[in-house]
């Protein structure tokens, strides 16, 4: 284990853990994130973020994330590479095992986000964030009198689907199965449904996502192994959200049913001195200009709970 | 009144609203904003902002508040200048006086901020963000290595003050009449006066920030009617925070103690379709990166709120 007790680590290096960064180091509290993967999160892989406010015009994903890192280094955050496998803690002091190896802290910043679920058809990949999206909210108003394809046949697909005939002329919805989702919701699909603004496919497992120099024309699926197809501008899916929480089994910090990080108004989680930020938090929108805020405000909390742990050091 | 029934009428133009705009205007959500003073709020007349995530050399106060307008402007938001009296609701819809007229909306949106007390003397407001501050977190960092003057004496002054100690040298804390904070926070001030961190002034009324060459240099104050001086490198002055909520009397929305909005998780109020976000907000942050995303999340609860009243009264 080494030796050196840091007044905070960071778990993942997307935007709430890098805003949370550029409010501890600005304060000097000594500060280091660990990434497993690349820096940014999901912010990093979007292809344009349109609705992170303050540029006008929207910014790439990419050089977003490039000034958020950029931002959190120049106060003197460490960000390294390194694989969280497990918290525990021992009194007031956190562990964290990373690599394999024991790394110890006042304070721990989970902020590891959540992914999305694929549904791992060709081209999914290659085109995600340039035809092929997660998340209405953040990319529904560039498909303005298109057609799109939404697959899922759950609860949010259907939300979802209904939200983005505000900008779609025509979409298909593809369920591999059926439709699992609450009545009233499904009443309220049979209204699009009348009104031709939504083609619900049941029993339809889509199979390529087509696109024809970089732009996405078109979806390949079957019915009863019959091969189908849908022209499309774009595609939507929504097959579930996988917070990514798995490193804190048996670290006895509470998530919700949905496995994701329950905390108090202060961001903290059921253990004192573990806080949680961003999309893998219970609660959260999953936008980052919230990530961003609920970063702030955890760097915040951290100041306030190493200024009170100071002062009961200093009363014993 | 006007007949128009909007979707949504947010009060106040600091970044929050603006980022709320930004998201229901995205979404076609008919949004109009009022503000009654300048348009970016307290972000306006900040000086540099160093620490909404994303510029990594910090951004000019009114930069960022024209980008945050152009951006909401963009997707189509309404700002318009007004002042905002009262607010009342008969039934689901909500009625906004703006300049003594009825304003119709379904949902809204107060942001209007808080202000930080002033003391009123000469140099205070021409030597705001230029070496006269009243946030901590947002500018204490520019003072590394520097000599600070601090005027208050209650719990938020001593707090600030200890805090100030990161990064000055030496504190002067000008106090009116008597400190007036909790028996601990007397404690650690003892700590920092010990270590000749922090010197406390008591009965000591500050009269004048002296600048030269529009460089902070010196406060002017009387002790017992005499004279004294302070070198310094820049006043953070502590004496309260006032929300505006004043216009909010008879509304029936429940404020705390200071005066802020209480909201739930969703940021709404006790009044169903009335939200608040940002600083005006009880447990907000005075953070830009906070309000910023609180003005996300409210929005998503707007659009949540909204379809769900359309869904009641398509079932009626």
């Amino acid at each position: 284990m080494s030796e050196t007790i840091r007044d905070v680590i960071m778990i993942g290096s997307g935007p709430s853990s890098l805003s949370a960064a550029i409010y501890t180091t600005r304060e000097d509290i000594d500060t280091v994130v660990y990434e497993k993967g690349a820096i940014g999160g999901l912010a990093a892989i979007t292809d344009l973020v349109d609705n992170y406010p303050g540029f006008p015009e929207g910014i790439e994903g990419l050089t977003l994330a490039g000034q958020l890192e950029k931002q959190a280094e120049r106060f003197g955050a460490h960000i390294e590479f390194g694989e969280v496998s497990a918290i525990r803690h021992e009194g007031d002091i956190k562990i964290v095992t990373v690599d394999g190896v024991d790394v110890q802290a006042k304070t721990v910043l989970i902020a590891t986000g959540s992914d999305y679920n694929k549904i791992g058809v060709p081209g999914e990949a290659e085109l995600y964030g340039r035809g092929v999206h997660y998340c209405a909210t953040c990319d529904g108003a560039f498909y303005r009198e298109k057609r799109l394809v939404v697959v899922g046949g759950g609860n949010s697909a259907i939300q979802e689907s209904i939200y983005l005939t505000r900008f779609s002329t025509h979409i298909d919805l593809l369920v591999r199965s059926t439709i699992k989702a609450s009545e009233v919701l499904q009443r309220e699909l049979q209204k699009f449904i009348d009104e031709g603004k939504i083609t619900v496919h049941l029993a339809t497992t889509t199979q390529e996502i087509v696109a024809v120099g970089g732009k996405v024309t078109s979806v390949k699926a079957t019915v009863a192994g019959k091969p189908v197809s849908f022209e499309t501008d774009g595609v939507f899916i929504f097959v579930g959200l996988k917070p990514n929480t798995q490193f804190l089994e048996g670290s006895g910090i509470e998530l919700d049913e949905r496995g994701l990080i329950k905390t108090d108004r202060k961001l903290q989680t059921n253990i004192a001195g573990i806080f949680a930020s961003g999309d893998v938090r219970s609660g959260a929108t999953t936008q980052i200009a919230s990530a961003v805020g609920e970063g702030a405000h955890a760097a915040m909390s951290i100041r306030e709970y190493l200024d009170d742990q100071e002062l009961i050091q200093s009363a014993i």
